[in-house]
């Protein structure tokens, strides 16, 4: 269904070609701080046509605010953010290519299997305009974050094509062993990541070579994938819902929810099914929090390999997480095919298209990142609340020990 | 929360120690065959014990129908299942090396971190137990999905550490492009990979490389993860429900609940992000179904980087994925970590444990796949059903062509 | 929250001064022919100002189809229903007597403590706009049924303070006994229905009590509640979601959701409490089906007295229930009652006000039905649909007769 | 389906013949003391066999936790409850009556209509041990309702047939206006209610008048239905979730999910529809509460035809509300009515049966609410948490006072 979370719920509606694209945030907390200016520059950031290097289409993508807040604040109450469509005339029927083809690893045939009926032109709901309602509720899930907890979330290319931000060295032969990747998701800002833009990797060296890599595709016509990583700093220790809806299994399903991906790892990924578990094991340590909100000790892993989730629940370290974008379906070269009418023929895509949309994919992974940790957070507030009125635990139960509470 | 899917809703309980484990699966077809014989052999199959590869322990864990069926059919109505915990005793407290220690990369830290309290021994809801419920449940999802569909559903061992069943080659740089291994989910069985006990990778040659990869951490009294992969054959078009339900979202999340995994990938994977959308892409070729249900010809796709899944609905190909898991937490080597009251010490466990859980969790997989595709089954039977009373569509719509309906 | 349904989801939006009011319909069936002009009839039955009886405030209120429909039919994708909102503007803060006092039995009080903000003016979200996109929901819902089953859903007004359409009477002491009421409800339409506005109670004698009643209270600056009826015919049997989603606990649910209700009675309702079980109980007779989608014959009930609802599944006859308004809480004169600062005032409501609300909610009460059968509906389509791929059962079993089916 | 709730999740399971019934209650707060013993009380109220006045079966009923506790307290893992069916043996088919027949207002028909097969005897899944479920883990939230918050939920009988507890008179034309009435419900308690078993209406003439309406209607082989009324007292205001799942209508729910259960209403209720909204409208005043958990001067309802709640919401006044039960199905006396063979035929139900369920219904209503209460508690604690991590409201909007809160 188009519905995403169980306490903060976003619903989201629209198609390439319809009047408007959008969604509606039910269960943001009350009294917060909310006008269009908190939301747009993700919208903007999603947005097609910032470079030669990504699709030209300019549509703007204004967000307006259509209920839930008053005097610039939510009310609590459902809160529905609307984009226009610039372009809302479905193509004429009739012998173009579209009505012909299903077009190879898009959405057309199986949409058809579906419904029995499809959307004639544009990839209707399957199009990235359905993206658009998902970021302008992960803005408003931000917000929050940042405010309550200060959690930050940085998204950034991690490769196009086989470029890769960190090859495998014999040194670091994956990410959570590699020392200078784990101290740059421990800094790394969107501002940062927005200086390498058009392609959203924070290294000048690695942005050069996907740089060239996309352009070489573009000029064969050709498309390219690639990987986003993401990083969640600041989570509270004892977020997610075990033994479904564990942190890692609901951002794996929000992240494969996002068009084109194909793979979703965390913490040490497919990479940690190669080391022995003496090398994995995240040891204990104290860390003395400095300048935090609490300077009381507590108890935080030493190593990484976990990726910030143990046993489903945050444990306090970085989330971090990396996500594999196909390269797009549509592309200029001609490709041999079938029509809907078992008549094979060869399918041209006409236009310009955008050979890698991991850049773009950025702010909608932080924006499901988003949701993800809210909803988690909005559960656990939930118990957490409704613990404390309890009497205290009697001394003998492995509780808690208070001085990490 | 501990319930999964939305039409075949599946609840279920219990700790390691505890009276018994077991669900309750809700909106399972009504009239359906059903006895614990249904159930019983995948119980046994994920069941510890086997071998002298996996634990010892030998827990029977013998699956009881409490409700939902007369006369061995079911009745439409909830289905409780129970296994009995053999071992109810939870353990005696107070010096223990568990009440001291959280262990390193275990639960036991954050069930503390998110409940305040946590079970005195095992893992309590973090342990393998609570997979019971899982495949109980799924057993049930996988006998409707056969005799309603012929749908087949297959798991096996494709790595343990560094060894692979088809390790990279030049000519087959990954899964999704290897002609052998596409060959081999069109036919694997059960029966198959059973003969490959404990290992369960359908390979000889795989297998004894794996085998002796096992023995060797067990023998350091170390431990090492693997990757399963899952095929599931004979789905129809049209499952999934996008835009946040899309397929491979779902099976994700499903996926990623499972305890001790680290990744998944679906199709061409994070292979995928490194080849061309020229070569990526599956052409639609005309298959004439030969003794199947229908006889009718059908479009589909000529090869299957896509995993069976396009737009996040399967398009009738092949769904196959893989899935991460990590090493297992528990190993007899010392590890110097740090008590709960910030004092460092070196934990060391007792006993003997399992070294590869990634045989065991074939079963799992398994079933967890079962309800993933039954839910999605349920929710697009509804839909067919509605929109059949409806009066035809007008020709000139892009409706799905007559000949593959 | 704000989402209704679960095969059928509504969410709305919006309060009584934001930018515009609506909601997304989730899980409609592709194919559909759905245009404005669907919805809109009973959007502007909806609307205030239709006579000197009800409110003078004239809003237009039109329908905008935002997605989920192109060339006239509905994709299967979230639709997005928008009215905009002509007064837009929230209230200046400061002096105003809503400033100053909660006012009595409205939401003042309690959306303070709930939320710890709330709308500067009007009701915000407890306000009726609220119900606009319920209305504009249900219609979707309405021309489904209509379409798929002939399904018809009439509400109506049967009464107004102590004026009632049938008053009880030795012969008939309540309605599922009266002959007059049980015939009324198989005939009455809409058409009738809006032929007594504005009471929209049908009959001419029990029509001119109501509305002298309502001008008695409106000249005295009070307000008067009132009860409707409904009644839904053609609803096909096997509909309702036993234990819990019971359908007349889905209408209760739903009823009991529309502002200003106090009550909901179904079939015999509390009336059924005082007969002894021998008239009770609706013994089982056959009815050929004349002229209808089946000539079959089929058991039915030969009273009514269950409201067409049995064992919380519809057995096939009309399904009728009550719901009670309480007076509307706004009303001219002055009323003592204390502030905010804990200081006694009197309160006194500037303005004209609805003396009675009753026959404005008569479309509510349709849409509200429309949602839960609708809901029932895709639920039942999908089980049935799952069954019919199953081998039959065994003749020994007490299965459903193939006469009835 | 056969859960309920969204944040305190119950999922029952049972049939009448079946091996055991119960359910799981998921999200239960951790750290609460838990035992058989707290919910076996509640257990025992709903057994039959209590009285001459109710069915003699006696089924003992013994609950078993079987997980989510351990040493005594919650884990906040799902919580198992086990009551074993004594009489398993579901009854041995052909020439039975009830293979026959579809018992007249009994859900024989309509479960072969949803399902095509049903259980072969008893009520199967609509029998009245479906309700064992429902009590336990209603007892688990009345536990925590109490410790937490000292939430009081007492339900009693309120009319048997036309005895009604409180006759309408002149001067109490209606139980919201009678100031005997508000006062008992300020004070009953279950212990009081039970002095007055087997008919638990507390009133020793009003008792006695329902105990021989009762034993006529036994002697005749007939039944008869009744009220039954409960009070929620200390609810602090808050709770609801408008507007689709505003307090009064998730009660309603509840109630009418009940087996047997025709009406609903809250606070006046139908007799709300009567009186003028001067009359009705319940100003605010100051109440200092003495003893309470607070101190502190806050608003609070002078008169309470709001039953407790407005706007959807609770405002922290007793909450009440009254239910209607029909008169049981199943009667001595004999019943023509026609066979599932289109045949008419005289039904005659052989051995006792009970002839009113008023009084068993008492701890099943208790247990309704008590669900409703906690899952709205627990929504509303994860927004007043989430909230108070905020920065404060500017002072110039229309928050909170200080005062109250």
């Amino acid at each position: 269904m188009s519905t995403f979370g169980d306490y903060f719920r976003v619903t989201t509606y629209g198609e390439s070609h319809c009047r408007s694209v959008g969604c509606i945030v039910d269960g943001c907390p009350p009294g917060m701080a909310l006008s269009e200016g908190d939301i747009q520059p993700q919208m903007t950031r999603r947005r097609p046509g910032q470079s030669a290097l990504t699709t030209p289409r300019d549509e703007k993508d204004r967000v307006e605010i259509q209920s839930g807040t008053e005097c610039g604040f939510t009310l609590g109450t459902p809160i529905a953010l609307i984009v226009h469509n610039e372009d809302q005339r479905p193509k004429d029927y009739g012998g173009s290519t579209m009505d012909l083809y299903p077009r190879p690893s898009h959405a057309d045939f199986t949409y058809l299997e579906k419904y029995g009926v499809k959307a004639s032109s544009g990839g209707g709901r399957s199009s990235a305009r359905e993206t658009i309602g998902r970021v302008a509720a992960g803005a408003i899930a931000e917000k929050y974050l940042k405010l309550a907890h200060n959690i930050e979330i940085v998204a950034f290319v991690s490769s196009v094509g086989k470029e890769e931000l960190f090859p495998p060295s014999p040194e670091y032969p994956s990410y959570s062993t590699n020392s200078n990747f784990l101290r740059l998701i421990g800094t790394i800002t969107r501002e940062k990541v927005d200086e390498f833009a058009p392609v959203r990797c924070p290294d000048t060296e690695a942005s050069k070579r996907m740089t060239k890599a996309i352009e070489a595709f573009r000029d064969k016509k050709d498309s390219i994938g690639g990987t986003v990583m993401c990083v969640i700093r600041n989570v509270p220790a004892g977020l997610g819902e075990p033994c479904f809806d564990k942190l890692e299994a609901k951002l794996g399903h929000a992240m494969m929810s996002i068009p084109a991906t194909k793979g979703f790892e965390i913490g040490s990924g497919f990479g940690g099914c190669e080391v022995p578990g003496s090398v994995h094991n995240d040891p204990f340590i104290v860390t003395p929090e400095v300048g935090g909100i609490s300077d009381k000790k507590r108890l935080t892993a030493k190593t990484n390999n976990s990726g910030g989730i143990q046993g489903g629940i945050s444990n306090g370290a970085d989330i971090y997480f990396r996500i594999a974008f196909k390269p797009p379906a549509t592309i200029g070269q001609a490709q041999t095919t079938t029509k809907y009418d078992f008549e094979e023929g060869v399918l041209e895509a006409k236009g310009r298209h955008d050979p890698c949309v991991v850049p773009r994919a950025v702010p909608i992974v932080e924006a499901m990142s988003a949701l993800v940790i809210m909803d988690a957070l909005l559960a656990q507030k939930s118990r957490e609340a409704s613990r404390s009125l309890l009497p205290p635990l009697p001394k003998s139960l492995p509780i808690r020990p208070e001085t990490t509470n």
